[in-house]
């Protein structure tokens, strides 16, 4: 499986967010996380990188 | 393997970027795009959505 764990930096550090992610798209001006179980969070954020590799998704809080 | 396709949202088309990308980042106010096979790309966008299940990543211009 492809999915990543989304973390968001807060107050410089990462801290998870959501494991298992299979999508993330705008909502409005904020992000809608979907793990693959349906999990879904909404976060004032933008995606900041990614590793899919090492199945990493960092996202940055918008102010 | 992880990786995925990532497409850049030019005139409203999805047009391919990038094959089997892993890593995806800032580099100043562009994003470097690095694939499993050390191909590099820099373009002038921010990362719109993710869909890692369909190992789709999509871009949009900025301008």
């Amino acid at each position: 499986m492809c999915e990543a764990s989304a973390y968001i930096i807060r107050d410089g550090q990462e801290e998870l967010l959501l494991a298992d992610v299979d999508i993330i798209e705008p909502e409005g001006d904020q992000l809608r996380l979907v793990s693959i179980f349906g999990e879904q969070k909404v976060v004032r954020a933008a995606i900041h990188s990614l590793n899919l590799i090492n199945h990493k998704v960092l996202l940055v809080e918008k102010t």
